[in-house]
């Protein structure tokens, strides 16, 4: 799998992988400013939440590094995305260290990018590590959306469990959930397993019940855009559908996140957002329309599968099994207490 | 909602109003031979069941009018489809009156595919007579693929109880799985409704069952493929899944299909072979490519809902409930004891 991200040293520049042009292309944006780090946010040539936040960091540090207004750097990159939790994470951060003498500034502000860059690699071949357990010695997986190597720093979360089960040595297919309406399993997903040389099927997001039916699945594997206290997942749209599927047939239903996606804010689903998109990605697909304008459509972006579905969360510091709310917080509650 | 069929008489011709151009184009192949007509049917320019049943049917008799081999017409005709049943039975009609004079056969095979369609349209009505008692006064229905007039003869079977509704002065609103990988619920279906003026909303198939947990639905309504004589039914693949959420959030799940569409040699589903397409039906949507040649695909064409998971089968001969084996077998006898 090529890296999501390359800093060179010498050039003082952050190469993003262009997502746009996955899986056809493997090509790089070479940014030295703040500027072309937001444009590439904005432009989604890079998407996926931990991995916006890294490149905002690494977009601060290059102006830091250059000697630019880093406040400004911050504001712009602030506004790229509106909903991603992290990127704001990642800036606050940032802007902690901004007040510190500009000779060694740049040098710091660089570290830190690269520490919240290690980070999320770290967390995330913890949760990897703890999930892959989980799957027995052959392993049948169907995966919905991206949840891989490109959405994150690196190794991803439900497909880093997948990559830390192949590592232990363990013969896992994967079905991969095409996603619609914009198709991040069939493009982003199936290129990571096709990169690394994991055995996978693309399938459509309807057929995954008749392949439960029809074939022994022994796991169902998503990750989240956010955990509410109780338990409750939200996720990319058809990740509900797997999960009453899932309950039907038997199959066990994980989610992989990291702890950082629990909100502590949100006591259950129902205090959670629910995004709805333009009808646009319904209704057409690169030059091809399938459709009239005036034909109304209904295009929720994520969906939230209630707590009583999920048979384990797989975080960095372990497995969260039933009641959740127990779990959770002490998960949470173990890591105020740290020092 | 134009004609799915016409046949020219000065022309001996049928004209097949191709599928492939709809929403944005109304336009129809003409067909003066059996191979025309089976190349509409492999080219998927007429689908659906019944349809494909009448446009064969036709292909014969033009065969035979112009004076060609018959049972050669047959023979190529019953090879352009596996799983469609009504295909076998159209063609078994025709063949029984294949040993008439040959100055008698051209008219006696047009008037017996003219039958065929007639009674394909009469036995919808019905279909639509009976299911839409089923539904209340405000309902909010979920169908999936194409059952309607452009599948049939005219009216369609599930899309017919949906008219019928409709026409008896009820409140309908019809959320259309866009039906991957083909897309015939997004074109065919909302086309069709869109003709009618009929209430509809346009959803990708991973949104029913969160749309089921998050609205009303009082319905969902579905055609069939083929019956087996234990009420199991095939169906367009995505059939299952709707099953499977409707029976977690109690929506009653109806299936429309004539008593054609019942599979005397079938016992049960298991019995029904389950028809797999080419993976360029995920992989290519018009000129856009989705993901490269060697990605894998599974592609089952349809899936078999089990009877327990249908609340009711919508006939023209009346509604059959469970258990199914019993229904049926007193619906078909019905039929054979006719004189």
């Amino acid at each position: 799998m090529p890296d999501s991200f390359r800093f060179l040293r010498e050039e003082t520049a952050l190469e993003i992988l262009d997502q746009r042009l996955i899986p056809f292309q493997v090509s790089y944006l070479k940014c030295t400013s703040a500027d072309q780090v937001a444009s590439a946010i904005v432009s989604m040539a890079v998407r996926g939440a931990p991995a916006i936040g890294i490149a905002a960091a690494f977009g601060v540090a290059l102006d830091a590094l250059a000697g630019r207004d880093v406040e400004r750097a911050i504001r712009i990159l602030w506004a790229t995305r509106p909903t991603a939790v992290n990127l704001f994470w990642a800036l606050d951060r940032m802007r902690s260290i901004a007040g510190l003498p500009p000779d060694i500034r740049g040098d710091a502000m660089l570290k830190e990018a690269l520490s919240i860059w290690e980070e999320d690699l770290r967390i995330n071949k913890a949760i990897g590590a703890n999930g892959s357990v989980l799957l027995p010695e052959r392993a049948k997986v169907i995966t919905h959306c991206n949840t891989g190597s490109l959405a994150t720093g690196g190794y991803g979360t439900a497909l880093g469990v997948i990559r830390a089960a192949v590592e232990a040595g363990k013969d896992v297919e994967v079905f991969v959930d095409e996603t619609r309406p914009r198709f991040q399993g069939a493009r982003l997903t199936a290129f990571e397993l096709f990169s690394d040389g994991i055995k996978f099927t693309v399938i459509c997001d309807s057929m995954a019940h008749w392949l439960m039916r029809t074939r022994r699945i022994d796991a169902v594997l998503v990750g989240a855009d956010r955990v509410a206290m109780n338990g409750d997942v939200a996720n990319k749209i058809g990740t509900y559908s797997l999960a009453v599927g899932a309950k039907h047939h038997g199959v066990p239903f994980y989610v992989a996140a990291p702890s950082s996606t629990f909100d502590l804010q949100c006591p259950s689903g129902e205090a959670i957002p629910i995004e709805e998109r333009s009808p646009e990605e319904l209704r057409t697909l690169g030059a091809e329309t399938l459709f009239p304008e005036d034909y109304p459509v209904w295009n929720p972006s994520f969906d939230v599968t209630p707590n009583e579905m999920i048979s384990a969360i797989i975080t960095e510091k372990g497995v969260l099994h039933p009641p959740y709310g127990a779990s959770i917080r002490s998960v949470l509650g173990f890591e105020v207490l740290k020092p």
